[in-house]
């Protein structure tokens, strides 16, 4: 990419999409009512989308859907260069095995077209079904060799079951060895989570999202998956979900936990939990576009650790583009922030 | 208080104790089995503290249950000027209504008697029954003009149940008439939460005691907690519990969804989320003795909100005080966050 009299090209790095086909069997699944998917988080966040018809959630759909000139306008009109486009939450994962491989096929097909229409606007991220750990390590070869894709979206819990779980690995062994990162995107909390949350109406992108994603991510640390994996390179949106906050805490208890064998599967890990997340992990600002939390997060994991992206369409709001802009950092610091630390961890 | 040669007194202020009668009735709890109390953080956290015999579950059990001199040793080996003491968690909250009355009764009297016999010292919060929120009311007020007890504690939740729910808030009138702050100290998740947390071992203090803590303090501010009661004064550990990271989030997606309407319970506020964060709650430095954390809690809640806590015997660690002794900040800065804060917040 060239780049602009500004200095830095604005890449967003966290921007959804949906095919048709996915809304209309979001639809389906919701008319047949909770019984049938058993997940009251999809409930509570795609029933809103669907069942509200209001303004946000009139546009929401419409350019989730869109791949081409209206997504294009919208990009013109916040100054955002390129997307790293990938399939929104909770993508294929509420799906039973067969529909949702089909559907990150068909997914990664209408996305890779995109791009190939619109290659300096649109790079993408492959979908995948973890019901099909085996599958989607193949489904991550062909997004990354032969559609020209460049990570991986998983949408946290996929029907109550984490990513630590070693059935899963195939998927981070196949994101190692292309050296494609892994975007662990947010989803509502899982089942046996959700309870009081959802009581409260926190269970949404207010608190639930961070508290199921970070958890997550934590569970695949503490697992040792960047032991088994080392070269593995995740990405967090949120600003890492809060765990920089906790960083001290969390070498502290593991700590603490290990050396008391409180938990029998708790084992000791390489390096300290932090140094997971300042080495294997790399967050973005989808919606926590504040300044405080930034420079903070640039401080406690390092500056070539954080980088932009917007969340569009959900979040598409241009005075966050003017606020990150405003960050107090240099133009040279802006781009690495906008611009080239995605280009190198996407290999763009 | 009287001063001394550093500058400052330092106040330590979310510091436990149990009477022995309380460990008795955990270890009954406990050998009685889980079915008998249907709280699997509780098994998870109290089972691993009376269940493992250990340097450290040993000297916790030993130290949770003296209010002299053993206490008063340790103090002076790491500097501690005055501790301000409160039942450990979860306290009377685990156990039935008419047990937990006679506790907490039983335990404010052990520590009141504590508090005349070492006033500069110790000072302590009230404990209550949020099962009888009416007689919990009546204690606050006992514990505040005839004991002299400082503030109230209270332990997240109460057998799955939150303070957002009004059948509680005689605790946060008789609070606020009084100007007695309420600690909201962490608790293990609650059933319908802790699932996937206990499963992987995140369900204590390395992550469940903040999600639970966080969330709970969050359903009091969103719940119109301090719009019916303006000048309640709450505190909560641990930085805050992660809510300061949250701050800009907390506003955006709290306005969203009342606008949208996704959940008709959720009322708009006089005041953003934010707002009551700054203004009616302090946060403690409890197991959080990092700068980078305590220096962002001081940028963005002011630093008049961010007071000292070591959290013992859980975390008596002296290496914690000298990492607050440098902090970046000036003497008098020091003194703000080490005793004057809490000599105001707490009446001292």
């Amino acid at each position: 990419m060239s780049d602009t009299t500004r200095g830095y090209l604005r890449i967003a790095t966290e921007e959804a999409f949906a095919p048709p086909e996915l809304i209309t069997l979001y639809r389906d699944m919701l008319d047949r009512g909770i019984a049938s998917h058993g997940d009251p988080g999809f409930q509570s966040l795609m029933g809103f989308y669907t069942g509200h018809r209001s303004e946000r959630t009139e546009f929401v759909f419409d350019r989730l859907q869109d791949l081409g000139a209206a997504r294009i306008a919208d990009m013109d009109a916040t100054g955002i260069d390129h997307q790293v486009i990938s399939l929104t939450s909770p993508g294929t994962q509420i799906l039973g095995t067969a529909d949702a491989v089909a559907m990150a096929t068909l997914a990664n097909d209408q996305l890779a077209e995109a791009v190939r229409r619109h290659p300096d606007r649109f790079s993408g991220l492959t979908a995948i079904a973890p019901q099909d750990p085996e599958h989607a390590a193949k489904e991550i070869e062909r997004g990354h060799r032969e559609l020209g894709l460049k990570g991986v979206i998983i949408n946290s819990h996929t029907q109550g079951e984490y990513l630590d779980d070693p059935k899963f690995w195939a998927i981070f062994e196949a994101a190692e060895a292309l050296d494609t990162p892994v975007y662990l995107h947010p989803n509502t909390p899982s089942p046996r989570m959700i309870g009081p949350l959802l009581d409260a109406g926190l269970d949404g992108a207010i608190y639930g999202f961070g508290v199921e994603t970070g958890m997550h991510l934590l569970r695949i640390i503490t697992a040792g998956v960047f032991d088994r994996f080392p070269r593995l390179k995740m990405v967090v949106g949120h600003l890492g979900e809060a765990l920089p906050f906790w960083l001290y805490r969390l070498d502290y208890m593991h700590g603490a936990s290990v050396r008391a064998g409180r938990y029998p599967f708790m084992k000791p890990l390489e390096r300290n939990v932090s140094d997971y997340l300042r080495e294997n992990v790399w967050v973005t600002t989808s919606g926590m576009p504040w300044a405080p939390a930034i420079m903070f997060c640039r401080e406690v994991l390092g500056p070539e650790r954080v980088l932009y992206a917007m969340d569009y369409p959900y979040q598409y709001a241009p005075d966050e583009v003017t606020a990150q802009d405003n960050l107090p950092l240099s133009s040279a610091d802006l781009k690495v922030f906008y611009q080239t630390t995605a280009e190198e961890l996407f290999h763009l």
